[in-house]
């Protein structure tokens, strides 16, 4: 009877090691609470409603239900017994493994104060995208609707917690979207006056890059009206605002919308499967992983991706990052087909980051980039790597007609669920420090 | 100073009335609780995968907003006050005006038994769409994972109830879904099997078509694998089933997924604006209106569209769709205007109603038309009035995907506040009759 290879999670690292046992003479099965592959890289893209849900979501069936050896399963892996080698289901079903691959990936982390994901959405879900997308532009609507100026102002001010790659290219799409998007869309709203601030611990943006780069960034940033705060550490998030702290002393920003994109920790399964396996957790709640990406101990338990806490041979942690986790799920896949017995080992290709409309920052190695030539690097490798040729070909629409028009197709305010703090009571007092 | 105009609800009638009346001298206000416009007649592609939300949704202010004498409010209206002439929102602002058109359309309606709605989801939003699309893709998923047989059908059993146009394509699509879209996807779940049952209490599908068409229709959706239940009444619906009357007396269909397309009725804001004026409501909930489209009695006050009982030369009540919400739209706005002194006349360009793949039925006065002309015109139709050149565009690359690869490019599971039946308690005794 073939191996039966168990894989958590339909992300970037899961599918890559399913694509890669594909035809083999293995039993493959992919687990995922969701049907569909995510692409990560351009959720941001859905948050400030250039791109749907669908554009960036390809269902992990027609990816992989032709291959005859791969079973796909929608189901939550709760829990893993590490002993008797089988995943439990949270329906408390179990699926038996010989080889086991968990990439079930990062959630958004708020420092341990839980309290504060009520009101800075983070940014790892397609629901997590459309709640961010609902916030941002209701904010313009309820500021077109208040009489106070307070209150107009505050529903104005847009906070962006975390400068690395995702922050800001959240901060410069709400740039495009003040200066460009909704200009003359409404009477008593001036779009281009609302505030975009990003907040950083660290002294510069864009830290995982070179000076240099994160310089040419911090003036394309400028460029688009965001103001970055440096070298502050928030101190508290609540529904009215949020409150750092700087060289100078406390301070509070009265704002209605604030999005987080400075933490992130290694999924609830990592430290399920920790416990289980009796190892501590790495820092950010990831798991650490020998070598071989393996369990240290548990040859036969692979983690990968953004849950795996690795280090290159200096010593350094590696990102996580998409191409890490694609690289190490085809890695692991040649080791379970017992092709592979050198240590992984990442081949950096290069980083980049998108700011805004022709503006982006690359660093291939010695080579660093700044401007439209880093920009159309980042829309060619982010088409190449989309899943499907028809999204391929949408968001190709979507970006051009944005390009041109400055107008954005998925600019709707949805999601009748979604907390959203009432515009009731506006004009009340707001504490404020 | 110019007449004041408010508009509630920007849906085809709504956003007909604003067009007319844009660049004239009269001061527009468009007041609707969301910010886009729907085209309501895609709407089941979307619950069916085919296309994503913001294909079929365009920004309202993208549309009015360069027109200096309209302004766009995203608010909910909860009262009009007759006497004193204002729309009263949902923040207890009041919105004075000279002239109201209100547009508020219809809801779903449940035959006044209210708790069927968590059951069998209805059709009328955006949110219902990607419920219905969950709800539908949830269940091959579910099916999959059960082990009991006879839960694995009451998952594959789908109950369209009405079998009027949308009942009908939604019964269509479901038949194109089970029979070409999954095909191959599951292990367990053979999706071609899944029974797909259309209940109407009339004597034939697409009532209002002639009946030359209804046979051609019904014999389009034998050959997609629909089974329609005719003369039936619809007694139950809990979260196992449906139970319906017939003539041979009462039967149980033990289904987990059953689909709402048989009632609707006049929005609440036609409720309270009867209430407000004086004069009873028309059957469904509706607002009768004079020859003029105008509430009796209030020259100043217009019901257009879905929510207004309006009926022809022959007493007969004209129609709840598009063309007609369409046409008044454009009608009340020449009567504000002055440009129209006559009673309105309804137009009817002709009816159609797609099946599924190169199949619908098209009803133009005497000539009735099955087949892939049909469809082919309802195609171009509903090209040619979907809202934004982007739309168009994209809508034209899915539907070309879709007919060249039978993939469905939007079938993701979304949603985690959607109030789905647990699949825990698979496998548990449910009740049945």
């Amino acid at each position: 009877m073939p191996k039966r290879v168990v894989i958590l999670g339909g992300g970037f690292g899961g599918l890559y090691a399913a694509n890669h046992l594909a035809g083999k003479d293995v039993q493959v099965t992919l687990i995922d609470r969701r049907n569909f592959h995510l692409f990560q890289p351009l959720l941001y893209q859905v948050a400030t409603g250039e791109l749907s849900p669908a554009d960036v979501a390809f269902p992990l069936r027609a990816i992989l239900s032709r291959h005859r050896n791969i079973r796909v399963l929608m189901a939550e892996a709760v829990d893993v017994d590490v002993a008797g080698r089988r995943v439990i289901l949270e329906d408390g079903a179990a699926e038996p493994y010989d080889e086991l691959i968990v990439s079930t990936g990062a959630r958004n982390y708020y420092f341990g104060n839980d309290s504060w994901a009520e009101y800075a959405t983070g940014l790892k879900s397609l629901e997590d995208a459309t709640k961010m997308r609902h916030r941002i532009l209701y904010a313009f609507e309820a500021a077109e609707r208040t009489t106070d100026p307070e209150e107009h102002r505050a529903w104005l001010t847009f906070v962006v917690v975390g400068a690395g790659p995702t922050g800001v290219e959240l901060a410069g799409a709400l740039g495009e979207i003040a200066n460009d998007t909704l200009k003359g869309d409404f009477r008593h709203v001036q779009p281009e006056q609302a505030r975009i601030l990003l907040l950083d611990n660290s002294d510069r943006v864009l830290g995982p890059f070179a000076p240099d780069l994160s310089a040419a960034a911090e003036k394309a940033l400028i460029a688009l009206g965001v103001r970055s705060l440096l070298n502050v550490k928030v101190t508290a998030v609540d529904d009215s605002g949020v409150t750092f702290q700087s060289a100078t002393g406390s301070e509070r920003i009265h704002a209605r919308t604030v999005l987080w994109a400075a933490g992130v920790a290694g999924s609830e399964l990592g430290a399920k499967l920790a416990a289980s396996a009796g190892v501590p957790l790495a820092r950010g709640g990831r798991v650490a992983v020998d070598a071989n990406c393996a369990l240290p101990g548990h040859p036969e338990i692979y983690v990968i991706g953004d849950l795996a806490y690795a280090v290159d041979a200096s010593g350094k942690p590696l990102p996580g990052v998409a191409p890490v986790a694609m690289q190490m799920g085809s890695y692991v896949a040649r080791r379970i087909l017992g092709r592979e017995t050198k240590p992984f080992e990442y081949w950096d290709k290069g980083t980049l980051a998108v700011i805004g409309r022709a503006s982006a920052v690359a660093q291939f190695g010695k080579v660093h980039l700044a401007g439209a030539i880093a920009w159309l690097s980042w829309l060619f490798i982010h088409l190449m790597f989309l899943v499907g040729f028809q999204n391929r070909l949408i968001v190709f629409i979507r970006w051009g007609f944005n390009y041109f028009t400055y107008n954005r197709g998925a600019r709707l305010i949805t999601g009748e669920g979604v907390p959203l703090r009432s515009h009731d009571n506006e004009g009340n007092a707001v504490s404020r420090h």
